[in-house]
């Protein structure tokens, strides 16, 4: 068969490890897809800059139109990043009929909707397995390996640098800023650490990963966004105390009237698996009717791991050229047509149990105040530490675990505790999941 | 479009759970799908027995043969187990032009050249993800998923039962025996309990997956097996006392001169993930040279979750009816004419790491003996432990962990050791993997 011609938008990591992995692989890739895969053009901003790639091959430019534009490629893989410059060349490469793969979770978090109506206006395909979990392949896995299942929710880590963030305040005790500085120094972190640390990356995945298991369209703008800053040393050990780990989920759940998708920093029991995906790994448990609970674990960055999934959706792509579009697997898994209008819902209709910290004057009858304004609002109790008074200090650090409730009654019992004067300060709040059911 | 229609061959466990899920999640799979899937006719032993299904809307026989040679069924769902009707029907299912999905691991690791081969001839598919590993994608993942990657090597616990049994041992503390007799009361173990117990199931499996990682074709007579039937209490202790635990695993590696296939209980480090696969669960951990480590966890047997499987792949096959033949996945990932002919190494060029256990005369000398042995072999010590001897025991159990050598060195030196007068009977042996590079 002919080679199939590839024109790859930015030579930055995920390209030049995609260069390599086509290069260094070229043999085992030729062998599965039966047919060569080749590299005809790409561009980069400045082909002064020194790559971790050889492109002696390849035809360089630095203007990224004239690769979309190209009438010998077949298949444009954007790996530039951004959701600006990303955009104009996907929708332009889509409309001079290429096929797309792209690494880019914002541009198919953010303009993924538009972006695949174009697709199927044109019948092509826009693969994206490299936007969540680098090389995981979770996409194929949710889209097509439980394609049998009702799902009913998924919680995932899913981004890297929070996660060796978290990890290194549990195992070295240290704290947040310390381990954010070395996550930077190690070249973990994006360029705007906010991305990460506020929860924005995790929230882009999650967006994805929500729609195809569920059959609704991409709607980043309704998840709800809580990172990991407000994490202190206190809060990890309290949670080991209690036999939790903290770890930054993002989340999405099936409930009757809508769909729960919310990122955040969640307590689980140490004993889950998923607890113990330490440093910069990624993993994401998923739970279907018919297949109960089920892990995919692996890098979620880094060269070689993200181009591992930009490959495999070029050999997909190739595989599928010459099929009829309607027999593809449908972009968001289920079909175009058959996307469903169930709504998101607002943060305080989500269902989740949580950890409370507080600051109590140590005198008799505080708890007494606090748990009856949780037993009036109907939630019921998991576990209390109270804890001894640091010398000098009037205060005693309360921290409670509470057996499931909805989020917009727990926010009124907080205001109700906060509202005690043997309360100082602000209840600390920390969403908490068993992920058993 | 038209409706799927498919042949079901046995209502037992797998095929009563494939009626169940179709029927439940009919709606969800129809938006993925695109075209109505409809269980036309389905073949069981005796039509007298209570199922677990609702078979009212099927045309049921007890004729399999009727089912492959209706020409009304597009696909043909083989669950009834086993390999030798089984593969008569599907042979002629083939024959008969149509599309097979089948849950039978020892049919494929048996007969699959024989029946691919069949199958690449009619124009036809033979897909089979819910031979290993039940519900978890793992051939999926394998196949397509890593499809950039070469794989280096691929471990697994792929026997629900006999890590039933290695968990029970270690977390109560019960015997070999004991927990035996439970897996079979709870219904987990197989008919024949030496299918789980001896390796058997583990190493129809371990085939599969190997033939799909590197491209060669079955080889399931090449595996070595080994069960689990000699591991004691004494073994899971002491491998925990060093920071172990023992699984039964799975491994296929690729090495220069050929692939290593071994099925084996093993002691690996407890803070790997895959130490903390539990019960009757399943989990594979791939290492791929793009990707790095990945890990696929989830149920490996039950009604529903192999069903998950089986429903996976008649999507897939639905989706690829009218697909060129040649643009389809290859049924063991590489192309049919591009499969390796890399031998599968004898056990005796295996290399990797050892715990032996002996039980050495309680006199200086002795660990000095055995010691010398080992460096004689170029055999490095990890970690030595001498027990105390029982009160009026003369022999003090003696544990090493060895660093990495090839089996037939170790096969030697064990030789030397158990001909010493200072060590009594034989010398333990269980392999050791780090499975961290």
């Amino acid at each position: 068969m002919k080679p199939v011609n590839l024109g790859i938008l930015g030579l930055g990591t995920v390209g030049g490890g995609t260069v390599n992995v086509l290069s260094r692989n070229a043999h085992e890739i030729t062998r599965r897809a039966g047919r060569d895969i080749r590299i005809l053009q790409a561009a980069a901003r400045d082909l002064g800059r020194q790559r971790i790639c050889d492109t002696s091959n390849i035809d360089l430019t630095e203007d990224p139109h004239a690769v979309v534009d190209n009438p010998d490629i077949d298949v444009v893989i954007e790996l530039i990043g951004g959701d600006t410059l990303a955009k104009e060349l996907v929708l332009r490469a889509l409309d001079n009929g290429k096929h797309v793969v792209t690494a880019n979770k914002a541009l198919i978090a953010v303009h993924g909707n538009e972006i695949f109506a174009k697709a199927s206006d044109k019948g092509v395909i826009v693969a994206f397995e490299a936007a969540v979990a680098g090389g995981i392949p979770i996409i194929k896995a949710l889209r097509e390996g439980l394609s049998g299942n009702q799902i009913e929710w998924l919680a995932g880590i899913i981004n890297g640098t929070g996660n060796y963030i978290l990890t290194g305040m549990r195992d070295r005790g240290a704290d947040f800023e310390t381990m954010l500085a070395q996550a930077q120094q190690l070249g973990y972190a994006e360029a705007d650490p906010a991305f990460d640390v506020e929860g924005v990356d995790a929230a882009h995945k999650l967006t994805i990963l929500a729609a195809i298991a569920f059959g609704i369209p991409l709607q980043f703008d309704k998840c709800y966004q809580e990172g990991i800053t407000q994490i202190t040393q206190d809060d990890v050990v309290y949670a080991e105390e209690l036999g939790y780990r903290i770890k930054h989920l993002g989340i999405a759940k099936r409930r009757e009237r809508g769909i729960e998708l919310r990122v955040h920093p969640t307590l689980i029991p140490e004993r889950r698996l998923i607890a113990n995906v330490d440093d910069v790994m990624n993993a994401v448990l998923v739970k279907g009717d018919a297949v109960g609970s089920t892990l995919y674990y692996g890098a979620g960055a880094g060269a070689d791991a993200t181009a591992s999934a930009v490959v495999a959706d070029i050999v997909d792509v190739v595989r599928v050229l010459t099929v009829d579009p309607e027999n593809r697997v449908p972009h968001l898994a289920f079909q175009a047509d058959a996307l469903s209008n169930l709504p998101i819902l607002p943060m305080e209709e989500v269902e989740t149990a949580y950890y409370l910290r507080m600051h109590a004057v140590d005198r008799p009858g505080v708890l007494a105040d606090t748990t009856r304004i949780l037993a009036d609002h109907g939630i019921s109790i998991e576990a209390i530490i109270q804890k001894k008074a640091s010398p000098g200090s009037e205060q005693v650090p309360v921290i409670m675990l509470t057996h499931r409730t909805v989020e917009g009654n727990m926010n009124q019992a907080i205001a109700a505790i906060e509202s005690l004067e043997s309360i100082q300060g602000s209840v600390k709040r920390i969403r908490l999941e068993h992920l058993n059911r």
